[in-house]
């Protein structure tokens, strides 16, 4: 029997754990996309610290590659295409052009592990005739430099978009290749929009909030932001999910408030910003917001940190040489003029 | 005839060219604290390019000291005290503390020469037996080493707070010692609320918004912020204004926003944050905020800068020593057990 060939795209904190698992649960055959770190891969492999898979020096997975393309030629077609890579519909390449050369239509499985609501409408659209399916994680997991650090347990909802029987299908074989009896968790969720707002009441403020400021979530916290602007946040954003029918208790919000008690760290947000990389503002603030403004959901600390994040994004792109301010377009007035103009204006006694 | 004695506390950009106007007109024995930079100054002077009184090399004030104690043994009593410090009631020393060695009770006028609102009510408490003034200054002037860029015109909007003849006769005699014909201007302002409500409708805005996203002002705008922040955060404190009986029109909205195209230039707050200083925003935001809140006024956006801006006040405090976080006080949760805890509280199918 062939077994299903499985690629992981993203061979971050994530990416690089759900490769190790595929490799020992022997069910499926995976390939690792690696981009930055192939060098480093191919030459000693990986680090590996993780709670749940024990620890692994010079690990390498079956099958890593370079690229999307080579993966395609060389180990395609594949069963089931693991998005982990950021998701970053605003910034040079979207998730479904990265993917493209390694999606067979009307035979791959797309499964989007990645954070934010509203995820699977553009890559519907780009294959329509492809089962997408959600997987939210709950993992703390990191990569740097190919040591992988991950804590707690590995767990995976995965979930359903449409709720229907060939996506079921898809989920229950997917299940079946990743779990592990007593190292992992797959929970089959039939309807999984409930499991992604629930993950963004931690996502859409702490993210933002640390990643603003650039302080980790406990400074906040001691600072006094759990009552100015972390519970606010959290509930505007429990609200926008009410309006689009998940009710998500306050206990929730109360037990994201107290997760990270005592151990001073940085969400993703906060570490882009402080590595210089483009940030997921569009799937974790920008389509919650999309989802209030249709139904009429007033959410200004929401909107206050999405409009200061773009800005963040913007200087983040010109950063990178992705935007160029050419500043000769933009003379216009002259500040000299300032305060004679400002007092006749004003009819000063 | 014994010239009336004036201090002036603070030796900024606004500072220095304050005293080079009170030496160049004459008419005042002026001395000015050099915190600092005194040793510099005693050394070359200041180097001065100002549009409005031309240009020094080596320019050095009548008298200059290097703290306000000396200032008051050797200078005083004063019949001015001109504070051009920046005004941070949170940081270690209030303004009032500050100048308090060198104010004779019921003899010296206080100018405060600063941004804000409500500025006068801590210093008024202080000294109740002395006339405190409004100086609202329209100038674009920095001191950096010794090297003083002053640009458009030196433009003073001494004010009342109290609206009363003492304070009418003082702002007069203020006047006559600081205006040069054809090089300032003095404006005698009997109630300067309104001056002060104004010149916020530009500080409330750009200096947060640059100071939290640390970009300049022209970059926010050529990036949309005019349209999803500074307008919105500059219409909240004209409603904030007009709670508290002052009608500001729309137009001091529009030549804000134009005031400096094509200059990509940082305000102070913004070039605070860079310089690692702590920024004024109590009196910037916080004040304002009080009265919005008193009020009944809805100032989201404005709660939202200041709230953020708090926690990066609280950064620059912990980066000075000003204030420790001791991660032993703060041991709690154990955030290995997220998946679990999460998933059974949620009831997953």
């Amino acid at each position: 029997m062939t077994l299903p060939k499985v690629l992981i795209v993203g061979a971050g904190g994530i990416g690089t754990i759900n490769a190790l698992a595929l490799d020992l649960n022997g069910k499926a055959d995976a390939t690792l996309v690696v981009r930055s770190d192939y060098n480093l891969v191919k030459e000693k492999g990986y680090e590996i610290n993780s709670s749940m898979y024990g620890n692994f020096h010079n690990w390498r997975p079956n099958h890593f590659v370079p690229s999307i393309d080579v993966a395609a030629k060389e180990h395609g077609p594949f069963d089931f295409i693991m998005v982990t890579t950021k998701n970053i519909p605003d910034g040079p390449s979207s998730c479904e052009s990265i993917i493209e050369s390694a999606v067979t239509p009307g035979f791959t499985t797309i499964v989007l592990m990645q954070n934010g609501i509203d995820i699977e409408v553009p890559m519907k659209k780009a294959f329509p005739n492809n089962v997408v399916l959600s997987g939210v994680i709950y993992i703390g997991s990191s990569n740097e430099n190919g040591v992988v650090t991950a804590k707690g347990t590995d767990t995976i909802r995965i979930g359903s978009f449409n709720d229907n029987p060939k996506e079921f299908a898809a989920m229950e074989k997917f299940a079946e290749i990743y779990q592990i009896e007593g190292k992992n968790t797959v929970v089959v969720d039939h309807e999984c929009r409930k499991a992604r707002w629930e993950k963004l009441v931690y996502n859409v403020s702490f993210n933002p909030l640390t990643a603003i400021v650039n302080m980790d979530v406990n400074r906040c916290q001691i600072h006094g932001a759990n009552e100015t602007l972390i519970r606010p946040a959290m509930r505007e954003l429990i609200a926008i999910a009410k309006s689009d029918g998940y009710d998500i208790p306050e206990k929730t919000m109360e037990f994201f408030i107290h997760i990270g008690d005592g151990f001073f760290y940085c969400p993703s947000m906060c570490i882009d910003t402080r590595k210089k990389q483009l940030m997921e503002i569009e799937v974790i603030l920008g389509n919650p917001l999309k989802v209030a403004e249709k139904n009429g959901v007033d959410a200004p600390i929401l909107n206050t940190f999405y409009n200061l994040l773009k800005l963040k994004q913007m200087q983040l792109k010109e950063d990178k040489g992705l935007v160029k301010i050419d500043k000769e377009d933009y003379v216009g007035n002259n500040s000299d003029e300032y305060p004679s103009i400002f007092i006749e204006k004003n009819n000063l006694k």
